[in-house]
């Protein structure tokens, strides 16, 4: 019995998967603040409890993979920091290997999403896999020769911090103009926030889209609904954008698809991929996106859980 | 005995290599237009002569690698097209193989520099590498995890083609804005023929630096030592959208090296790459760019040949 973990910043999911990848029990919690210990206690609740409602106990548990949202050392398991979650230096695995007696493994978050669909969901059978997340960053993960490239340090794809306007507005990364500055959610809030302020949108002015925070993808989607052409150019522009950063990793990785996740992209589907493609299309070059298939990604959020699952088994 | 083939634009060169990696003798020609047949004949040429120089003969030989200015299909050893030569859909390495009867392997050029700078030159024991070459247009090559990274048809590492300004000049490829509008020898030489018109630089003007085409790296050599500020100013800000192409590259592999090389770096070396690096460590994400080393490429000329017969070897 292996279980996955998506340890998010505001909720924790425990799911025990069976030997073909389907999920037998899904145990949810919502994250607390706290330390190290409060959070590692959290999480070892969570792991039984799901154990529980799949009516197991530890001795029957192989492995954890575990989805952790920030940087980690993949080899020693250890998570450096999140920033949402405050845990910084934390030997996750050897802790958690301890208390539960079996094989624990770490990843970031968006590269187990990624690898879900890769072994279970909408990139099955492909071998080279650019997938790119937007929501408030824009996370990015690859899957080249069939392998997950994690770059000398694990870091690698971070895709949202790619320049695409060397004059653009400074990210908080540092860098001017970084692709997540004009094609994430929170590059869509900003611009909407306005609309918001100059009552050109009711739908975002009774929402309370002033504050940026507020602006969630059910909220963007809702506001399209309504028909505000306002709104529609401000969404269409951060698809455009992503366009041209999707464009960015054709001519980079000459990839067999491009897949597209994240909750942005599964409010707006098709609305908001349907664009951001044809942006693609018509920006990278013409030798190496023939062929190129852009995908939304299919496993919600089961990708996450289904991938880090699998990772552990395999490491 | 192995030989390491760059058929270049205009000039070709047959190495041939001994067990060490080492040139122990070289041909070089003048490439000659022609149809594919003539292009056959000449290549054929310049191998005998190389062996000739060698004191060996077509039986003494195990492989030929020969690194191509163009798209291959590597699996069948196929030139797909040249640019500069001409040549379409030619089945390179088949004709030669059964002309020389040895083993030949096919190449992209900037592929196989890079190549041999990882197993001779500046790239040595690295595992992850990111080469780029700017030139005419900018070459870029991938070597991840050890291997070099192709893509689904060879075509990976366009680095060039990357979007560093989204509503900047239409490139040559359809895109507008991309890496190679900013930062090749020929974004240098079309702000330069403006001095030279301008006469603000003497060094141009003499040189009939208003024809873009006779502006070559030692020109833009000469007139920097001049002393000519608007000739400095032309450069490094090419340099600086190099860094910011640098850093996308960073952000998107979290690589341990990245490799200039080209003529113009050759030519300009750390006058330019200095301003390049220092770019590119103001706006790459500071957790992955702490270790990145920039380096210049070390072998020039002979690193084409000696990655191209090194791949003809392992393949």
């Amino acid at each position: 019995m292996r279980i996955g973990f998506d340890l998010g910043g505001t909720k924790m999911l425990a799911a025990v998967l069976d030997d073909d990848r389907s999920v037998v029990a899904r145990n949810k919690n919502r994250t607390e603040g706290g330390d190290n210990d409060h959070i590692f206690a959290q999480i070892v609740a969570t792991v039984d409890g799901a154990l529980g409602k799949a009516g197991a106990s530890r001795g029957d548990l192989e492995s954890v993979g575990i989805a952790v949202p920030g940087p980690i050392d993949a080899a020693t398991g250890t998570i450096l920091y999140t920033p949402n979650l405050g845990i910084r230096n934390f030997p996750l695995a050897e802790r958690l290997g301890h208390e539960l007696g079996c094989h624990i493994y770490l990843e970031n978050d968006v590269n187990a999403g990624l690898w879900g669909e890769y072994v279970a969901g909408c990139a099955r059978g492909r071998r080279h896999v650019v997938g790119i997340f937007p929501g408030t960053g824009i996370g990015g993960g690859l899957i080249l020769d069939g392998h997950l490239y994690r770059g000398k340090g694990g870091a690698a794809g971070e895709i949202g911090h790619i320049t695409v306007q060397s004059d653009g507005r400074r990210c908080g990364c540092g860098n001017h103009g970084c692709l997540e500055t004009v094609a994430s959610k929170t590059a869509i809030a900003r611009d909407l926030a306005i609309l918001a302020m100059n009552g050109q949108s009711p739908v975002l002015a009774e929402a309370g889209a002033t504050d940026i925070r507020l602006v969630k993808s059910g909220l963007i989607k809702k506001a399209l609904d309504a028909g505000d052409p306002g709104v529609a150019e401000v969404v269409d522009q951060a698809a455009r954008f992503l366009g041209i950063g999707m464009a960015a990793m054709v001519n980079t990785f000459d990839p067999e698809m491009i897949v597209l996740g994240g909750g942005l992209v599964e409010k707006l589907g098709s609305r908001f991929t349907d664009i951001a493609e044809a942006t693609m299309r018509e920006r990278a070059m013409q030798r190496l996106v023939t062929g190129v298939e852009v995908v939304e990604a299919q496993l919600g959020d089961d990708a996450v859980v289904v991938g880090a699952a699998d990772l552990a088994e395999a490491h």
